[in-house]
């Protein structure tokens, strides 16, 4: 995998393998980031939902289990942005990924500190202005992402191009990806490497409550669809809360009746108390070829064989 | 390109590259076809906006143009469908795409008189129906392709390698295809071939109209969208129409409501006609990325050039 600008990412980055485990709301936190970091690839610890003292006690943690350098993810439109980014650089994080919002106040500062800064888009437009704003590589998302997302609806295999030719910096693909296959696809589309979210949400080391793995595995093709478009974009499983939004937007619910039936809490209720009917069950579109649930070792072997078959078939021709 | 099951997909379409020019409403006439034949490539009429006797017209016209064998693209769903299909097998047509509707009625028919069925599928579910039903090859249609479209709004990155899975016959991708680099793609993701329209429907010897094509040149990242959603889900470029319906859905639009804003001939008015603002323009997302309007030959080479430069890099690794 370790190729041209494919090694300048790993450089960048200090991992062996050009893979980043997503940041991710309630299911990625020390364990997994450890486990990732171990395994070779970049791991990240997801802060959106931790207060900032336990993000430290996260840190901390996952320095006792990693000698490896790894990641914070922080969104950057909460009252408590401020916090977690000071609370990580106290305890030595030097590489950000920073989402949900605009890069520019913060760019600036992290760098200042001796950081790599990352910053997820979904369009070649806002990658342009990451690079203006000083961000070192943009995390370029599609469609098929779980989660927040973006309001084109640009997926994967037309974004990663468009992005590439936008802008000079690094661009790493996100959406879609869950095998060995993909990633070399995703190279072939001229990323630098490849961002993997629900694949690592559905690993032992991950924080996801169980009830909520087993759903990713059930969850056939098409078991996920993009809702809530009035206030932000989101990539859920279908399950009855979904069927009950996707109700009232078919019948043209305004932005406060939608606010009223999200209610407060429901990601946690249902990603990590595992509430799989009534909670808000973020994940990719991908979900549907998720079919087991690997130790982060083992996936990382997988996609490494994967990747090399693919690519001796690509040679043959 | 050649190489392995692609090598086999060639050997089963006559043809040199396991490229498919996507059949077209008011787009793919006898001159695509025959120029797309010509170069190598599987060369499609699209039979939807033809009443049978223009369609007969068109495929003499071919027949003049090409040596090569060619397909016709029928959607299943017209009352025209059995008198289409009558005229194409007349006229000596072995190779039949159908779309937008159930192969079990016609696929028995045309393989026993000796033709080649391919059948557009937008799901794993489908694909499998498919090949229950006899079908000999399926492409798979990802969220990001022109025209109607799946309900599921499962990407190519994400069908791709669902739909290889749940099937043993060959499966052609399509979907967000328009460089050498994303043929490279759909084949690391499972594809034994891959469906272009968008790209071709923006040369020079395509019937769109030239205010179509222009359109579809100056069309930024994101300028199309998935709409109509409760009557058959279409993408197209967003024009003043596609602002009215986009507003009424929001609004929670009926079916009666949305069919009359339609009304008749509005994707001929757009595509063939040239009304960019009121017509109807059915076109892929990849149409961002679409910036000349090169002749079939000329765009063909240069798929090559660009398959060649991509495996080369990822050959590296």
């Amino acid at each position: 995998m370790r190729y041209g600008k494919r090694e300048v990412l790993c450089k960048l980055l200090n991992i062996d393998l050009p893979i980043i485990q997503a940041g991710m709301v309630w299911v990625s936190g020390a364990k997994l980031a450890a486990a990732a970091a171990n395994a070779g690839v970049l791991g990240v610890i997801g802060a959106a939902s931790m207060q900032p003292d336990l993000l430290r006690q996260h840190l901390r943690k996952a320095k006792g289990l990693t000698r490896k350098s790894f990641a914070v993810n922080v969104p950057l439109l909460y009252s408590k942005t401020d916090q977690q980014i000071e609370v990580a650089l106290e305890e030595g994080v030097r590489i950000f990924i920073t989402s949900a919002g605009s890069p520019k106040p913060y760019t600036a500062k992290l760098k200042d500190a001796g950081c790599t800064v990352l910053h997820v888009i979904s369009s070649p437009l806002l990658a342009k202005k990451c690079e203006d704003a000083g961000v070192d590589i943009v995390i370029a998302e599609g469609f098929e992402a779980g989660g927040h997302n973006g309001r084109d609806e640009i997926t994967t295999m037309v974004l990663i191009p468009e992005v590439v030719k936008a802008v000079k910096i690094p661009v790493i693909a996100a959406g879609g990806i869950a095998s060995g296959g993909a990633i070399a696809a995703a190279f072939a589309l001229g990323a630098w490497g490849a961002q993997m979210g629900s694949r690592f949400a559905v690993t032992v080391e991950s924080s996801a409550h169980p009830a909520f793995k087993q759903a990713i595995v059930e969850a056939p093709a098409g078991g996920t669809m993009l809702c809530m478009k009035k206030l932000v974009p989101v990539r859920i499983l279908k399950n009855h809360f979904f069927e009950t939004v996707h109700r009232m937007e078919e019948a043209g619910a305004s932005v406060e009746q939608l606010l009223e039936t999200l209610g407060k809490g429901r990601a946690r209720r249902g990603m990590f108390e595992g509430d799989r009917e009534e909670g808000e069950l973020e994940i990719g579109q991908i979900s549907g070829a998720i079919e087991d649930i690997p130790t982060v070792s083992e996936l990382v072997e997988r996609l490494k064989k994967e990747y090399e078959l693919c690519i001796a078939d690509l040679k043959g021709s």
